[in-house]
């Protein structure tokens, strides 16, 4: 592009001699002199500038055009082979050239000769540099690298060179790339709502910044998730809660169980009629499954003996606090039961117990990244001869009132107190994880076995962590005539459930089982605080996107 | 119980001396003797019975009342931790006493003395016999036993001995259990629809016997589920399921891919609107996803890079075939392309290869259970070096044109003809599993991406077994721009899908992915000619029950 540097204006270089008849005066002559020489200082300055813009147009002729810019939309037109690398295994690539699909996690530019780009590839990251060089890297292309825009996806080609000094704002700290070659695959087409970087401060950082920096609101985080969840944390708690699901499955398959799949679409609004989604079905009416219950229960009946599931729940409960969704992920499980319901009950401990190792032995770097944002004391559980802490419900509202709760209000322990006794919990026995056992009846639903000397006793439990319930659980009633006579006592039609109560007319064994909330458990291992920070894409009473 | 034996009518033992003044005839004497005589002879008679009813009452007092009889209702009353064992594990304990619940396959009493139970545990059965035994097993127990309906639940000590002979009708066949005790932990209340042996049984049974048996038709069992799903047949094909998401999952987490868990609700109908069930969700409404492609593109955009998803997808499709339902299981996987789609393609075609090989390998003895009920050729796919069969979707065309369909026709391959094709390509290229790849972008969803040179055409494919297709994939558009033109050109709203084109607008890598029918997989591999066979309890437009 040299027509900048053009001359549009060519002084004369000679000054022509004019005769005069009339004759200047002396002065006049030195004037005239004067200007005359002026004139010619300016028309040979002119003259060098010009000179100089011309070497300098020459100078920057884009030499390195074929070496950056934008990809043709990627339609899959070919398929060279050609290797491309992790940014996690830079460090043992030192001198190698190599290629990258990565984000622009930052960029800044050092004058007009050398731009740095933090480069990331999902929690790793690593300093890129490009620096003008002749035939190689020309001005253009660091000016036009330096305006890519964050988030832009590039693939880059480069050297890999130990850093003189460990780069502490990247995750890959003694290997930076030299880069000779930069493509946009993918750019920003819309103003960014906050950076990645913005998402994954902490709450010191922002703090010690004096508040100059912004602090992104979980309301802002889920309208723009798909940005939210580039974060660092974010992609940390996504891996534990695949761990989690992971780690679940592990347990109960070498435990003898079975996955199975059941209907989320239920004839019949069953279990517990108010909190149920109703569905267009056809001509006809359909409700969402609130949970697998009655199909696990089927299942047993069916004698496959142990069975397990991992799928959504559905509640139509307009509850907008911080642990309610109307959609989450729930593992259950149902066994058959030989001579006593606590056999499940110390299936589920003992599967809790292989979670929360697994998460502290496989998953170290994740939680630990998480713990940067969310700081919590790390979770406590009871380990060797002695074993999870069992309480029944009773020596639970007991503690509670030597607490100082009055027993007046402890029919039913509420949230509130859950939270109390979580305290008093880790307080007295050093525990983050256990268990309450022997509920109410009245607290359970209609399917759940009654103890056998006290009617007003269940042979059901619930789980906590951090004060919290992840999981609720029960010996189930086996016999038909029992579960009929509940169901009425609960003022629910059996006819609106009679393939299930079928099953148990065809001889089904003594089972018991639970569910457990894959987003609270996540929530409260990692003391999120907030369920939504748990789900990929949370679903509440308001909120049914993205 | 002697009561009944009591003797109600004690006849006088001697005869009293009669004074008559007017004096009998002689023939009237004879008369009165024989009479006497007789009465007599009839007293004997009738004391000798008494004496025998008293004996036989004392030899049948029942000594066996604490061997056998129904069990209270079992609710964890107590735990005595006596070992139960499994039916599979008997053949190692000749000679031990053991202890197991099982459920009496069938039992056929042999006089009064004796009865065969076959017992059953799932897909094991072995058999059993009670033997009346001086102060062990009484002819009470012996006939109450006898008396328990097939499917009862029952919990049996006994001795583990060695079949005289190979036991052909239990598949534990080299021991036998002598019973010394049998309790009922849970009867049968209903009329059985059918037996287990009825669901068993097959169709070459069915007619070697000139119909004797009934065949259990499709409804029924789908009806009566809970006890269809008791046949061998039945378990082997639910382990065959969850084996088929085992191998999945393992193949995908080898290969660097993580689990997500994406909302089944949604604030807009999305896709394609026709087929969407509606919600009533609070004051407004939602919809249930028709697939997770948007929530695992979004993923994608959130630089998650590999993803899969085992979760229910909904159909409201009003499709009564043997190959529809409303309600399925999706594996779906989506992941970041380099290069070229096809290396998506090539990681599901390594995928289906592993699990092929997986079932094959280590499910041998399910597959055959489920052969004998369902013959079928065994499943074919190509190995080595030659590797899967890939055809353009101009190739299939072209084999089907050879095959004397009428060209004009083929713009769609319809279903008749896709199991035309199978059956082309079966005897062609010898494998039930193969690729057509390139379909027509107008056969195509939106956000497929065109081919870079023919614009009708797309970077698409279709997965086939046995001629049927079993996934759907494709290269995605990541360029918002496009995709809101393709949205707009199949009359979709963009406004109404903002929070995944946003996704897109803050820079996405391209990707690729697809999306396979679980009980589609397992129906074609195992050749089970109707998908509901497939689904544990299947949903389709005229089924929501049980």
């Amino acid at each position: 592009m040299s027509s900048e540097a053009e001359p549009t204006n060519q002084p004369p270089t000679e000054q022509p001699e004019v005769a005069d008849k009339t004759g200047p005066t002396k002065s006049e002559l030195k004037k005239r002199a004067k200007a005359a020489e002026k004139e010619k200082k300016a028309a040979e300055k002119a003259a060098k500038q010009q000179e100089l813009a011309a070497q300098q147009a020459a100078s920057e002729a884009d030499y390195a055009t074929e070496f950056y810019g934008t990809l043709p939309l990627h339609q899959s037109q070919s398929r060279p082979r050609r290797p491309r690398v992790d940014i996690a295994s830079l460090p043992s690539r030192d001198g190698e050239t190599v290629l990258l699909r990565a984000r622009i996690h930052n960029s800044r530019a050092q004058g007009s000769k050398m731009v740095f780009l933090n480069l990331r590839q999902r929690t790793e990251s690593v300093q890129a540099l490009m620096i003008v060089a002749p035939e190689k890297v020309s001005k253009q292309m660091v000016k036009w690298t330096a305006g890519l825009a964050i988030e832009s996806i590039v693939l880059v080609e480069g050297v890999v060179k130990k850093s003189p000094e460990i780069i502490k704002s990247a995750t890959v700290g003694t290997v930076e790339v030299e880069i000779s070659k930069l493509y946009l695959i993918s750019g920003v087409e819309t103003r960014l709502p906050f950076t990645v970087e913005d998402a994954d401060r902490t709450e010191a950082e922002i703090e010690a910044s004096g508040d100059q920096f912004n602090r992104v609101l979980l309301d802002t985080r889920l309208n723009n998730r798909v940005i939210d969840l580039r974060s660092q944390t974010n992609q940390a708690i996504f891996k534990l809660q695949a761990a989690v699901g992971e780690l679940f499955r592990h347990h109960l398959h070498s435990n003898g169980f079975i996955e199975i799949h059941s209907p989320k679409l239920q004839g019949a609004a069953t279990e517990s009629g108010a909190s149920v989604f109703k569905v267009s079905y056809f001509k006809g009416s359909a409700f969402l499954a609130q949970s697998p219950q009655l199909a696990k229960q089927m299942a047993i009946a069916a004698d496959f003996e142990r069975v397990y599931e991992i799928g959504p729940v559905f509640r139509a409960e307009d509850s907008n606090t911080h642990r309610h969704l109307t959609e989450f992920m729930g593992l259950d499980l149902e066994m058959t039961i030989e001579e006593h319901y606590h056999e499940v009950m110390e299936m589920l401990d003992g599967l809790f117990l292989s979670i929360f190792h697994g998460l502290r032995d496989k998953y170290k770097n994740e939680i630990s990244v998480v713990n940067k944002q969310f700081p919590a004391e790390e979770f406590k559980w009871r380990e060797g001869p002695e074993g999870t802490l069992k309480l029944s419900f009773k020596e639970a509202v007991d503690l509670l009132v030597e607490d100082g709760v009055p027993r007046e209000v402890l029919d039913d322990i509420n949230t509130e107190n859950e939270k109390r006794l979580g305290r008093i919990v880790r307080a007295k026995y050093e525990t983050d994880y256990y268990i309450i056992d022997k509920f109410p009846m009245e607290l359970r639903p209609f399917y759940t076995m009654p103890d056998p000397t006290d009617p007003t006793l269940s042979n059901s439990y619930d789980f906590f962590m951090r004060g919290e319930e992840i999981l609720s659980g029960a010996q189930r009633i086996h016999d038909p005539k029992l579960l009929e006579k509940q169901m009425r006592a609960k003022e629910i039609d059996p006819e609106s459930m009679r393939g299930y109560l079928d099953g148990f007319r065809l001889g089904c064994s003594p089972h018991g089982g639970g569910g457990i909330g894959l987003e609270r458990v996540l929530m409260l291992f990692l003391k999120l605080n907030n369920i939504r920070r748990a789900s990929l894409f949370p679903r509440d009473p308001k909120r049914l996107e993205p």
